[in-house]
């Protein structure tokens, strides 16, 4: 089986590369196994959490603010740390300094003075890029963002087991959503008791994107569980988007509470069968265009893609839009996402596949179903 | 009253300063009023959420990834919205090459061809610079990340007004584990019953930083709720920090589960009187190190600072440590969070203050109690 940094063979020798320095948190998850929490936004600590140096020879450094190493887990085994100083109450802090001190010591244990550097442009900050510059004159930079984005797409095995883990958390909330749903509630209190499920089931926080919105809100596809109260003969929109371990799950799902209306019932087959439409038609060799057609032409259309794909970010390739040639092939993961909207409310379901050699196998296994 | 950009003109003269580019979170908050969530981790649609830009005669411009403009609330009104392709399914996305058509724009409607730039180096994306010395040649950048620390550490009254907002949820949140802690709860269940009760208060979804541990735990200082059983007889440590439109509240209680022992009552004591040792003691004048003196010694020491500012950012200046020695001015929030941490427990006890004009004002108000 190819690891994530044995793909990186082929892109050296095209582009003449002889070391990566990662700077994006999708890449460094990708390449490490590292993953960092991002809530409470950049840490005043650091200059980034980490950066990975993969330099030739398999000598893959992960450069590491010292406080997060405690939260460290599921490194892999061909990586070792190098940690900077960050957080100290014993004196000032210069995080920038302390980063580039140990980068600059890796460069020159590595012996990359006189290479050429891959790195991703639009994550990379200008204080390394100036530092490199000044001190390291013969290192040459160039932009390797865009093949990155590439390789992510077609998952390893083991890379798909991870997926299948937040997967299951997708199947823990929205069957708690079915279960848990009760007119007089507010968003903020369904949404809760729907996270505490997930999270035990986690044994942690996660991030949990979602939209998750009664009633109106629906229409516009979601937003952010609020004190508004659901009402009988309202629906839910539920997009739940964990992350475990910096792996994404994805799923929607669209809940009446008490009885639908005729239309409601209508809309939400509609919706169902062009998801399945999806999942029928996804197989090795048919374009992402293709498929977006399939299915946006059975609901009417939506103004959003019709699905994507899921790993280290919550969206990355190939996208399910009308624009992409993209060919698919085993081992991409994807996530379908056909909906109607009208102007009282809207339906959106979401499953979460794998491409096989033949087919594609469901990653998230609840069954949508608008009457509870 | 000084607003946040008027804090600038001295900046502008001393520096040689016309113009300033911000890409820092806590910056665009600060000056411009605008916060984005995080919880996500980077957009994969956006080179960045947001970047502003203060011209001179007061032109200011948020440039803004267009899919985030719903999100953009209490935008302070001398602000002008400069959006952004970003998330489009009609198209290939290229966020960086869209930012910076914007950006260019912005620069030549203002004039800024041929002018001194002020900006974070800390946080400034290499694209931009690039692009910058390119494009631009006549543009000089210069770094001005630490003023714009040393700034915000004196809040305005209007600033000082959101902090107390965020205050008002840190005493929601504690009061809630005093009532609502039960043995036999686990971590994650408690703390996600108090997060209900702390979101129904904001009425939204909101950034919760926290250590919320029981038992054991307790004695390393906090840590992430997991599936642990909170038993009769062990402590509880609830470090709440919770986001409300971009200002930051803080605070720590440690509760006992039915009946605390003799020793941990006299630590819980030690730290209680510590605590009000240095809320007494701050006022304009004394230096961050002599705070932490008093309070360090009386617990007879602990491994983190003693306290911290809090602002757009839940660590800001002045840092209460050992080395600081920053006078204290009216208008500084500080929270001020003493402990004692033995092998088998931790009790850390925080307050929220704002210095004034002859000592400080409590903005968190629940009270600390070891017993429920």
């Amino acid at each position: 089986m190819q690891t994530q940094i044995g793909k990186l063979e082929d892109l050296k020798r095209k582009k003449g590369i002889d070391a990566f320095l990662m700077t994006s948190p999708a890449a460094i998850k990708y390449f490490s196994g590292y993953f960092f929490y991002f809530e409470h936004g950049p840490s005043p600590f650091h200059l980034m959490p980490a950066a990975l140096v993969m330099a030739p020879g398999d000598h893959n450094s992960l450069l590491i603010a010292d406080n997060e190493i405690g939260q460290a887990q599921g490194i892999y085994s061909d990586i070792s740390f190098k940690p900077y100083l960050s957080y100290t109450y014993n004196g000032a802090l210069d995080p920038a300094r302390e980063f580039l001190l140990q980068l600059s010591a890796i460069i020159k244990v590595q012996q990359l003075e006189n290479t050429c550097i891959g790195i991703e442009a639009n994550t990379f900050p200008a204080v390394i890029e100036n530092y490199l510059k000044t001190t390291f004159p013969r290192i040459r930079l160039k932009d390797i963002g865009r093949e990155i984005y590439g390789l992510r797409a077609i998952k390893t095995r083991e890379e798909i087991d991870m997926i299948r883990a937040s997967a299951a958390l997708c199947d823990t909330g929205q069957t708690a959503v079915v279960s848990l749903a009760k007119p007089g509630m507010t968003e903020l209190e369904l949404f809760n008791l729907v996270r505490t499920e997930i999270e035990t089931a986690a044994g942690t926080r996660i991030p949990l994107m979602a939209d998750f919105v009664g009633g109106r809100a629906t229409a516009s596809g979601g937003g952010l569980p609020g004190n508004k109260i659901i009402q009988s003969g309202e629906l839910i929109l539920s997009d739940l988007t964990p992350c475990l371990n910096g792996y994404w799950g994805d799923s929607c799902s669209t809940i009446a509470i008490d009885e639908p209306t005729v239309a409601q019932k209508k809309t939400f087959a509609l919706v169902h069968e062009s998801l399945y439409i999806g999942i029928d038609a996804i197989r090795p060799g048919i374009q992402a265009l293709e498929l977006d057609g399939l299915m946006r032409k059975h609901t009417g259309g939506y103004p959003h893609h019709t699905g994507h794909g899921v790993g280290v970010e919550y969206h990355e390739g190939p996208r399910i839009v009308p624009h992409n040639r993209t060919k698919l092939v085993p081992g991409m993961v994807i996530a379908l996402e056909p909906a109607i909207y009208t102007e009282d409310y809207g339906i959106r379901l979401e499953h979460l596949v794998v491409v096989t050699e033949d087919g594609c196998e469901m990653l998230t296994r609840f069954e949508h179903q608008l009457i509870k």
